[in-house]
C-alpha cells in the first residue's frame, strides 16, 4: 500500500493511535493460537463513531480492506488480516465508553470497545445483571461478541448475545452511519436490520455501540453437581428440570468423565464433590427472583424427582456461594486442562437438543474406528443443543502425528453434523476458519441469499472480506 | 391480464382452488374496515410448497405481482390486492398441517396457514404453551404472525412472534424455496436469513412453513386488577413486580378510565372487581412453573409491598380460572367495545418503557387542545411500552366529522412519537397503511438499506410489491 495512503488514514485518528508493522502489533496480526500469521500496513484505533466514519469513508473512496477487531478472542480468525499486508486493521478498543445506563428501562448503552466483564460488573453494581458469560469475558469487547452473536454458559436462560441486544449504531460500507440505537421492545416498522449485523462478523458493517437488555438480579442461586450412567439420561433429567424450573433453570452444563478428570488433574483447587467420575457429570443452577431459600427449594424438588426415578446415581448441591464457585470450576476451568494434555481436535457443534445422546454414540463411534486410544472431552451446554466435541490426543503420541488428522476427522464429525441437521458451527462463528466448511454445507440457494445480502450493503467487498462467505 | 396467463396459473393449483372475480372474492380483496377495495385476476390457493413455488416462478418469469395472504386480519392493509386488477392474490389458508409435534425438542413444525388458536391447541393439548395470543387468534395464520412479527399479550414474557421461531422454510422471489426449517438454539454459520423474512410482511418472500418453539404450561397463574391513580405509579409498579417476579410475570396490561367504562358498558358479561373505576386500571399475570399456590403467593409478594408504598389504591385477585377469565375479558374485548362509541382515531405505538407516562401526558395535551371532549381510550401492554393511543370521538357528533381530523391528528400523535424516539408502528405493521409514514418519519440511511436488500432479494419487485417499503 502506497504510504501517502497510509497516512490519510493515519491522519484520520492522529499518530499517536496508529499502529505500524514496525511495531509489535503481533497481537492484532496472528491469530491466537497461530492458525493465520496475518500482515497489515496499520492498525488504526479511532475512539469516536464519526473516526470511525471517516475511515470507512476512505477506504470506501480508495478501494482499502477493512479488517474490523474488538478483543481478538475469537476461535475462527474472524479479526485477523490476511497476509498481503493490504488490509488495515481497524481496532475499536478506545471506543469503551458507557454512555448511559438507564435503571428505568433496564438497559446500558455501550461502545463496541467495552469489555464485557465491565459491563457484567456495571450491571451487577446497580443490582442488575447483564447475562452474556464466556471465558473470554475478560478481554473480549461487546462489540466483538455482537459481531459473533456469541454464546456461552448463560444462553440457557437468557439467549444468545442476539437476544440481548435491542438497538445497535454501526457504520456501513459506504461510511454512512445507520443510527439503530433504539430501545423498543416492539418495533414493526420495516426490515429486521439489527439482527442483520448481529452475527455478521463484520462483514456487513462495523458496529460502534449498543443498547444492550439488563435483567434482574437473582436473589438466590441453587447449584448441584450430578453424576449420570449415560447422556440419554442427561437428555432425560434435562426435560423433567425444564418443566419444573423452566426459565428458573439458568443453566445445564454436560461433562463427560475424561474432561473431568483433566480438570482435577490439571487446574489446582478444583475437588470433586461426589464420590467418583461418572461416565456424565451435569452442572444445574436454578436462580430465584425471590431468595435464596426459593432457588434451593426448587433445586430440591426437582432433584428429588430425577432421584425417585433413578436418572441421577448422585448429586450434591452446593452449600455456600464459594462451593458454588467451585462446582463452575469444574467447567469452566476444563478448556484450559485439555490444553495439558496435549494436542487437541475441536468441534463447536449443535443438534436439536433430543438428538444429543445420538450424536455422541456415533461420533464416538467414528472416533473409536478411526483413532486408537483417543481421549474424548465432550462437554457443553446440552441446554442449548450446543457440544464442545473435543478429541485430546491418545498418551504417548506426538501431537504433530495426531493433528495431522485434523482434517480427516473435522470432515467427518461436520458430515455427520450436517446429516443430523445440525450447526457445524454452533456459537464461534466461521470467520476464516469455517468458511470453507460454510461453503461447502450450505444450500446454493442459501449461500446465494446471503452472497447477495452481503453485495447489496457492500458491493466493493471492502468490510472484512473473504470472511463468512 | 391476458386470460392465457391467468389460466397458466390456474393450472398450477387446479382450477377447484382458484377463485375468479365473478365469484364473491371480496373476503380476499377487501380490507376489514373498507380502508381499500383491491382487485385481483385470481386468487390462488395451493396446499403444498412445491405449488407456492411453481407459482413464484411463473411470475418471475412474466413479471407478474404476487400479493401472499394469510388470515387476513390485518390492520394495515398488508396483505390487500391494489386496485390495479393485476396482483394475483396467493392464499396460504389450504398449507394448514402441523408438519410434526417433537416434544422433546419443544418445538411444532407447522405450514403457514395453520390457524394460530390451533396451535395454541395442540401445545395445550401436550401440555405445553404456544404463548403467542391476540384478538384475531381464532381465525388469523401463523404464516401471517409471522411475516408480521405479530405481538399480543405474550410478548412480556415471551417476546414477539420473532422469538417464537426457530426455522423457516420461504419461496423466495426467484421461485427457489430455503429450507431453513431449522431447530437449533445455537447456530452461527452466517447472516440471520430468518429474521429478515419475519416481519417483512412478505415482501422479500412467501413464509411457507416454521418451526415454532413450546415452552412448559404454567402449572398455576395469579392474576389480579389493581386501580391506580396515575400511569407514572403504573410505571413504578411495573418496575418493582418485575423485580420480584422476574420471568414469572406473564402479563402488565394498563387500562385507562375510558375504555374500561366502555368495556362494562357494552360487552355483556363484563364486571368490575373493584370498588369503582380508577384512572388507571393495571391487569398483573404472574406464572408459576410449580404450582397455583406458588402463583397465588408469588402475587401476593408482590402486591404487598406496592400496597405497602401507596402505589397501587385498590386490588382485587382471582380467587377462581372463571374469574381470572372475566379479568382478562375486560381487557381483552376493549377493541370490540370501543367500536359502540362511534368514530375512532387509533394509533399502536410504542416508547421506552420509561417515557410512558410522559408520552401519554404529552398525548393527552394535544388531542385536548385539538379536539373537545375527545375521549381518550388509551391501553395496552406497559410492560412492553406498546400503547394503543385511540381517540373515540365526543358524544354527539357525527362520526364522519370526527374521522375528518384523522389525518392530522395521526401526523401530531407519531410526530410526539418519533421526537420520543419511539416506533409509529409497534405490533400491527406498515403494510399500505403507514407505508408513506415510514417513508417520512425513517432516516435516508435506513430507509436505503431496506431497499437495497429488498433489491437484493427481489429485484423485479414482484413479492407484495409497495408494501412496507
Amino acid at each position: 500500500m502506497k504510504e501517502r495512503l497510509v497516512t490519510r488514514f493515519i491522519d484520520l485518528v492522529g499518530e499517536k493511535h496508529a499502529l505500524l508493522p514496525q511495531e509489535d502489533i503481533s497481537r492484532y496480526t496472528h491469530e491466537n493460537r497461530g492458525l493465520y500469521i496475518g500482515k497489515t500496513p496499520v492498525v488504526l484505533k479511532p475512539n469516536t463513531t464519526e473516526q470511525v466514519a471517516q475511515i470507512v469513508r476512505l477506504a470506501h473512496e480508495t478501494g482499502t480492506a477493512i479488517v474490523p477487531q474488538g478483543g481478538h478472542t475469537g476461535h475462527v480468525g474472524g479479526a485477523v488480516p490476511d497476509e498481503s499486508g493490504t488490509q488495515i486493521v481497524v481496532s475499536l478498543e478506545r471506543m469503551n465508553k458507557v454512555r448511559e445506563i438507564d435503571l428505568e428501562s433496564n438497559v446500558v448503552v455501550c461502545e463496541a470497545g467495552c469489555i464485557l466483564e465491565g459491563i457484567q460488573n456495571i450491571a451487577d453494581q446497580n443490582d442488575r445483571l447483564f447475562p452474556l458469560a464466556l471465558a473470554a469475558q475478560g478481554s473480549c469487547q461487546i462489540g466483538g461478541n455482537i459481531s459473533t452473536n456469541a454464546g456461552g454458559t448463560g444462553v440457557l436462560a437468557y439467549g444468545n448475545t442476539r437476544q440481548l441486544v435491542m438497538g445497535l449504531e454501526v457504520v456501513l460500507p459506504s461510511g454512512d452511519i445507520w443510527h439503530g440505537l433504539r430501545r423498543l421492545k416492539k418495533d414493526n416498522t420495516g426490515y429486521d436490520l439489527k439482527n442483520l449485523f448481529i452475527g455478521a462478523e463484520g462483514s456487513l458493517g462495523i458496529v460502534t455501540a449498543a443498547v444492550l437488555k439488563l435483567f434482574p438480579k437473582p436473589k438466590g442461586k441453587g447449584i448441584a453437581l450430578c453424576g449420570l450412567e449415560s447422556a440419554s439420561r442427561a437428555l432425560s433429567f434435562f426435560q423433567r428440570i425444564n418443566e419444573v424450573a423452566g426459565s428458573s433453570l439458568t443453566a445445564f452444563e454436560l461433562m463427560g468423565r475424561i474432561p473431568v478428570a483433566f480438570t482435577l488433574r490439571h487446574m489446582s483447587g478444583t475437588k470433586m464433590p461426589l464420590e467418583k467420575i461418572y461416565p456424565w457429570q451435569v452442572l444445574v443452577e436454578i436462580s430465584s427472583n425471590r431468595s435464596q431459600e426459593d432457588a434451593t427449594s426448587m433445586l430440591e424438588e426437582a432433584l428429588e424427582s430425577v432421584f425417585s426415578d433413578g436418572l441421577v446415581c448422585d448429586a450434591s448441591i452446593a452449600a455456600s456461594v464459594a462451593q458454588q464457585k467451585e462446582f463452575w470450576d469444574l467447567r469452566e476451568k476444563m478448556p484450559l486442562a485439555q490444553k495439558q494434555e496435549g494436542g487437541s481436535i475441536k468441534h463447536d457443534v449443535s443438534v436439536s437438543i433430543h438428538k444429543i445422546p445420538e450424536f455422541l454414540d456415533r461420533a464416538n463411534t467414528i472416533i473409536g474406528s478411526e483413532i486408537k486410544n483417543a481421549r474424548i472431552c465432550a462437554f457443553g451446554h446440552l441446554g442449548d443443543g450446543n457440544i464442545h466435541y473435543n478429541i485430546s490426543q491418545p498418551e504417548n503420541q506426538k501431537a504433530e502425528d495426531f493433528l495431522a488428522q485434523r482434517q480427516h476427522i473435522n470432515d467427518l464429525i461436520h458430515a455427520l453434523v450436517v446429516e443430523m441437521d445440525g450447526s457445524v458451527a454452533a456459537e464461534h462463528g466461521v470467520g476464516r476458519l469455517k468458511q470453507p466448511l460454510i461453503a461447502k454445507t450450505k444450500s446454493s440457494v442459501e449461500l446465494g441469499l446471503m452472497k447477495s445480502v452481503k453485495q447489496a450493503l457492500d458491493p466493493q467487498n471492502i468490510i472484512n472480506p473473504v470472511k463468512v462467505l
